[in-house]
C-alpha cells in the first residue's frame, strides 16, 4: 500500500424527509443564497422545503447553474453574492450545481481573476465561503469530496480543481428525492459513479487490500441495482444504495494508498467540451476502449475485476479479460447508454479535435503510469469507433 | 437503509516513517502532554521520535496507562494537566492509551465528578482539550472515532461514553510500528477488529448493500491476513493492511444506516473487568456462543456471511449455519485465541458474577432486538463453556 493522507470532514445526513434538518445545520445568522439549476428542483418542491427550513435565513436564490457548469454563470453568481453581502450558500441540486458553488464559494474571496482558480488547479485558494448541500441526484460524488469541474463556455476548455476549503460542511441525501428525476439522469449517475471507482480501482496491484475490496463492493452494488434503479424508480434500497454508492465512489476513501488513472475523465472531458455529450455518456465511450487498449498495464486488475465483480473464471487470461471488458460494456448498454463514438454519429474528426484540445490542456501524460499520450489517446478514440 | 447521519473529521496520515508530520500537525505554540502506556513505547524509540518532531511544544509525559485503562489512573493524568496548564494531548500507543487519552480530554474542563461522564455515556460532554493520536498498535479503531472504554478498578466497573468533542484531531498510523509487537497482540487485534464488524453486520438484513459489501471485504481482508501478520511480523502488506482494516471496522462508516448488535462486547467486558482477560479474548469466547444461541434472529445474514465471506455454498441452511460459525471459532482458534470458557478456568461461578454485573449495569436488554435478556446471556455463556 502506498503512504496516503485522508481526510474527510463533510457531514453527511442521509435519509428520507430530512431536508428539515437545515433549521439546525446552517448558523442561525447566517444569510444565505440557495444555488440550483434548471426548473426541476422548484416543481418537485424540494427549493420550497429548502426554503422553508432555512426560514429567515434564506436571502435570495440563484438559479440556471447548467449541467458542466460554466464560469461565466458562476461568476454572475460571484457578483450577486459581492452585491447582497451573502455569507451562506447552499446547494441544490446535482453535481452540476455542486461543483458550481465550490467555485463560486472560493471565487468569491478571490482577489484577482478568477479563472486562476482553474488554471492552477485550485492550489492558489486560501478561503471559502462555507456551504452545504441538499443532493437531489446520485452521481458524481460531489457532495462528499472537495474536488469540482468547471467549464469555460467561450473556449470549451473544461478545467477541474480541488482544494480542502471546499469541502461541504454537510450534505443531505434524501433517496427519495431522485424517484422523479428522468432515466437518463438514473442512467449517467450509475455510469459515474461506476467510472470513478474504476479510475481508482482499475491500475496495478499494491496490495492495498481493503481499497480493492471496498471498490468491488461498490461496483457489485452498482451492477446489482442499476437496472433496477432504470426499472423501478420508487424502489426504495435501490435508489438509497445508488445515492450512498455514488457518495462512496469518490470521497477519497477508495482511493487512499493506491494508484489512480483518470484517463478516461480527461478524455471523455474533451468529448464533452467539444460536442456537449453528458459526461457519464462520455466515460460509456471512452472506458471500454481504454481497457482494451492498456490490457497489458492493467492485466492483474483486470482479472481480479473479472473474476470479484463479474464472476468470470474460466478461459485463457486473454479470453477472461476480453469478456470482462465486454461485460462492463454491455452494462453500460444495459443502462440505455451506446458505447460507441459512432453512436454519437462523430468519427475521425472529432478525433483530431479531441486529440488537439487535450494537447493544448497539457493531457499528454495520462494514465497510472503517465504513458496515455496523445498517440495513445488516439488509439483508444479510434478503438471507441 | 436506515436513516443515518455520518460525520468523521480525524485526520489520517497512513504510512512509514510519517512521525515527522507531527511538526506541522501540532499547533506551534501548544503545550503538548504526551501519553503513552509500557515502556515499550519508549524501547522501540517510537516517543524519542515523538519527542523530536514536536520539539519545544514537547512538555511533558505520562505513562503508565494499562490495558483496559483504568479512572483511577488517567484522574492522575487530569490533575498533572490541571496543575501544570498543559493544552494539547499526545496518545502514543494503542486503543487503550487512546481511550484513556479522550477521557482526559474531555475531564479536564469537565465541572463536578468526572466519573459522571462514564455514568452518562458521555452525553454531558460540551468541550474537550484538542488531541491527536500516534498509534502503534492495530485493534481498536479509536484512533478515528469518537468512543471510549474505561474501567473503575475500585468497583471493577468497565462503562462506554462517546461524544463529537472526543474525535482525534489527526491520527499517524504507521504499519512499520507494529513489527516488534508480542504475537499475542496482534492476534488480540485481529480478533477485536473482527468482532466490531461482525457486531454490526451480523443482525438482520435492512438493504445496506454498501454497508455490507464493505464489512465483508474488512472481514475477508482479516481471514486473509491474520495468520500472515503472526506468523511473518515484517510482512509490509499484512501489516498495513491490518492498520487500515481495523481503523475502518470501527469509524462509522460500516454502522451507518444498519442495526448494530455489542452484546458480545458488552458480556465481554465484564469477563474482562471481573478477571482481567484481554479484551479480544472475552470476544473470541462470546461470539461463537452468541451466534449458536441467536441463530434465528441472525439467520438471514448468517447464510450470507458464510457464503461471501467463508464461500460456504452446500448443505442444508442450518448445517451451513452450523457451519459458518464453527468456520469464525476456528479463525479465532488459528489466531492462538482459546475460544471456550474452561479454556481460562472459567466455569458455572464466573457466570453467575457475569450475569449479577450485567444486571448492576443495566446491560439487560441487549442486542439489535434487545432481546438478549441476563436469562439469554446465561445460555450463551454456558453455550461457551
Amino acid at each position: 500500500m502506498q503512504n496516503f493522507e485522508f481526510h474527510n470532514p463533510t457531514k453527511i445526513i442521509f435519509g428520507n424527509e430530512t431536508i428539515g434538518r437545515l433549521a439546525e445545520l446552517v448558523p442561525s445568522d447566517a444569510r444565505v443564497l440557495i444555488l440550483y439549476g434548471g426548473n426541476s428542483a422548484r416543481k418537485n418542491g424540494t427549493l420550497d422545503e429548502v426554503r422553508s427550513a432555512l426560514g429567515s435565513r434564506f436571502m435570495q436564490e440563484f438559479g440556471g447553474i447548467e449541467p458542466n457548469p460554466s464560469y461565466e454563470t458562476l461568476m454572475q453568481a460571484v457578483e450577486y453574492i459581492r452585491t447582497e453581502k451573502l455569507d451562506y450558500l447552499l446547494a441544490v441540486g446535482g453535481g452540476s450545481v455542486i461543483d458550481g458553488t465550490k467555485f463560486v464559494a472560493a471565487a468569491v474571496n478571490f482577489s484577482g481573476d478568477a479563472w486562476n482558480i482553474l488554471l492552477n488547479h485550485g492550489r492558489n485558494i486560501d478561503s471559502a465561503l462555507p456551504f452545504g448541500t441538499v443532493l437531489t441526484l446520485p452521481a458524481t460524488g460531489s457532495e462528499m469530496n472537495c474536488g469540482s469541474v468547471v467549464t469555460r463556455r467561450e473556449t470549451h476548455t473544461k478545467l477541474a480543481f480541488m482544494n480542502t476549503h471546499v469541502f461541504p460542511q454537510f450534505s443531505i441525501l434524501d433517496p427519495a428525492k431522485t424517484y422523479t428525476l428522468p432515466t437518463r439522469q438514473i442512467a449517467n449517475g450509475v455510469i459515474d459513479a461506476f467510472v470513478h471507482i474504476t479510475e481508482q480501482y482499475l491500475t496495478y496491484p499494491v496490495g492495498g487490500m481493503v481499497q480493492d475490496r471496498f471498490a468491488e463492493g461498490l461496483l457489485q452494488t452498482l451492477v446489482e441495482i442499476g437496472p433496477k434503479a432504470l426499472a423501478t424508480p420508487e424502489d426504495a434500497d435501490a435508489r438509497a444504495n445508488l445515492m450512498w454508492t455514488a457518495t462512496l465512489a469518490l470521497n477519497g476513501l477508495i482511493g487512499a494508498g493506491v494508484p489512480h488513472d483518470w484517463a478516461t475523465h480527461m478524455i471523455g472531458h474533451e468529448l464533452t467540451a467539444a460536442y456537449n455529450i453528458d459526461h457519464a455518456r462520455t466515460l460509456a465511450i471512452v472506458l471500454p476502449a481504454l481497457l482494451h487498449e492498456q490490457r497489458n498495464q492493467k492485466h492483474d486488475k483486470l482479472l481480479q475485476y473479472g473474476q470479484r465483480v463479474w464472476g468470470i473464471n474460466s478461459g485463457s487470461e486473454d479470453a477472461r479479460i476480453t469478456a470482462t471488458i465486454e461485460a462492463t460494456r454491455d452494462f453500460f448498454e444495459r443502462m440505455g447508454t451506446p458505447t460507441r463514438l459512432s453512436d454519437y454519429d462523430l468519427g475521425n474528426e472529432a478525433i483530431d479535435l479531441v486529440i488537439k484540445q487535450l494537447e493544448a490542456h497539457g493531457m499528454t501524460q495520462l494514465g497510472e503510469h503517465g504513458d496515455v499520450t496523445p498517440e495513445v489517446s488516439r488509439r483508444i478514440l479510434t478503438t471507441a469507433i
